[in-house]
């Protein structure tokens, strides 16, 4: 019998889908105060078993007892999978996780609901929306044009599950879509791929850029000055990626030189974001706090993709998006 | 030769598309200072010529000569067709033209323009814009859990262009979309079609509803304190329609006593919205100006209906999008 870690509300959340399993898996849990219980019985645990498997999501990783659900993983004397809600892997908990597991699978659902914080933050850009807010806060009954998703063009840098999800979108509204990535086309949503090396020749003819790749060595600060100058000056700069991908400093530079137009960030270089950041009041910057997935549909999704894999597991069958070894190499 | 007036800066736009028609129509222009020319040789006119045709759209209807345009309409002698940029024709103006003139076309491709207004606002209410733009107002990084289009169940009352420019759009984005309407269903992007009268039994489910409806009789004041006590505490009213649909007293106070949970106007009772009124304040009201059509795709689309019934005018063929006689009866 495997011995599986999940946040008590997780378990309550699942209670009902995890029935057939009671055989096959033993459940324990972690709750808000710290407390650990044997999730079938609910008994009281004084102390926590060696641990098969866990499901990392926002129940554990964004309670109370955050703590204490990473040393419930980190002490096992073993870990035999981990299923990770969130997509990226670079987070410093996750890589002791993955460097300590024998298997590691994340979750790519989160897409569907970052995808909708693309279309609002382009919609409130095309639309005026900060013109049309000061309007009503005066009382001022005065028309503003406005643009359209319909027959914008769109650069979405990094075609991954995230740039695929808002160009499924996109497509449907009448944008049209150019993704970014090394992997030729075609790809769904998008009415063609670009190669990484023709990023600057498409970035002029874009009305919206989104950056959406993987922060790695060669996209750290990609979104610098000279990507800045290459835009659009009417144009929309949106960050769904890592804070690291933007020199922030030549973001707010070429914002004041009037080129792009406005940039939407749910993304920051350092998170939280510091109170003395001029990114905070700038009136051309719209700021999200990193929760552009935090939606009830996220949360149903990563459920979705850990009872699936879990079926996987408990029946010896490989697990969905394993994640190799080497991504967790080094410190 | 038939004798066709636009407004300067329409004839300007469309000059390249009406190059074939020259000898089959003479164009007489007037421009945003009141002049009147003839439109092919830039040749000053004293005085306007009887005219045939006329299209009357925002270049003519919200210029600075909105009144000399309107006046060249109505002292023709006689009217033969009339081209209305508008879907609706209850506006004291066309009703005018509508007495006066032997044929009456509307245009509807402004539905388009507006379903995206109907997704801006939706948006900026699910995602909690008003709670984001506060915290970032006060430089505080907070996580806050937003809804999602994905999953949400639209009520949409009024299923014509409008309402099925917006169907469309929630279905695609994986929403449920009810239109209530008389005519029975199938319709474009709606799960189902309702009647009417269905219209209280259905509101409590629906996160969203939109009014849509023409103004008429039935539908005056049909937002009132028994609809907005039908609807889910959580949900979101919008009106896309015409102020009048909506009892503004009732909303306020529906408002105020938490059901529904916001409301998102394009349009008032009383336009412009006087100063006054306690809609501008309201801390759950987003109000526009009545704008929602204000894009370029707009012009656009209301170009292509005039120049595609021009051609069939000129040609004598029937025309599209007619209005019969009888909705201009009376004052």
């Amino acid at each position: 019998m495997k011995t599986c870690l999940l946040h008590a509300r997780t378990f309550a959340r699942l209670r009902p889908r995890l029935k057939g399993l009671d055989t096959a898996a033993r459940f324990v849990t972690i709750d808000d105060a710290g407390k650990a219980h044997d999730a079938w019985t609910s008994t009281a645990l004084d102390a926590l078993p060696p641990i098969d498997a866990a499901f990392g999501n926002a129940d554990g990783f964004y309670s109370p007892a955050a703590r204490e659900f990473m040393t419930a993983i980190l002490k096992s004397p073993s870990l035999d999978w981990f299923q990770s809600a969130a997509a990226g892997v670079e987070n410093p908990a996750l890589r002791m996780i993955g460097q300590k597991a024998n298997l590691y699978t994340t979750n790519h659902t989160q897409a569907e609901s970052m995808a909708e914080w693309a279309l609002w933050q382009a919609l409130d850009f095309l639309r005026e929306g900060p013109a049309h807010r000061a309007l009503q806060a005066e009382g001022k009954w005065r028309r503003v044009k406005a643009g359209e998703i319909r027959g914008s063009r769109w650069l979405v840098v990094g075609y991954g599950s995230i740039g695929q999800a808002v160009g499924r979108r996109v497509t449907a509204l009448g944008g049209e879509v150019t993704g970014v990535r090394r992997t030729p086309g075609p790809a769904e949503g998008a009415a063609q791929i670009a190669a990484p090396g023709a990023l600057t020749a498409q970035l002029p003819r874009a009305d919206i850029v989104l950056l959406c790749p993987p922060h790695t060595p060669e996209t750290e600060n990609m979104a610098n000055a000279a990507f800045f100058a290459a835009m659009a000056p009417h144009a929309l700069f949106m960050n769904l990626g890592r804070g690291a991908l933007v020199d922030e400093d030549a973001l707010v530079a070429a914002l004041d030189a009037g080129r792009p137009a406005f940039a939407a960030l749910d993304v920051t270089r350092t998170e939280p974001l510091p109170a003395d950041s001029p990114l905070w009041a700038h009136p051309r910057i719209a700021i999200t706090p990193h929760d552009s997935s935090d939606t009830p549909g996220t949360v149903d999704g990563a459920d979705e993709t850990f009872l699936a894999n879990l079926g996987r597991y408990l029946r010896g069958e490989p697990l969905k998006h394993l994640v190799g070894k080497a991504a967790f190499a080094g410190s």
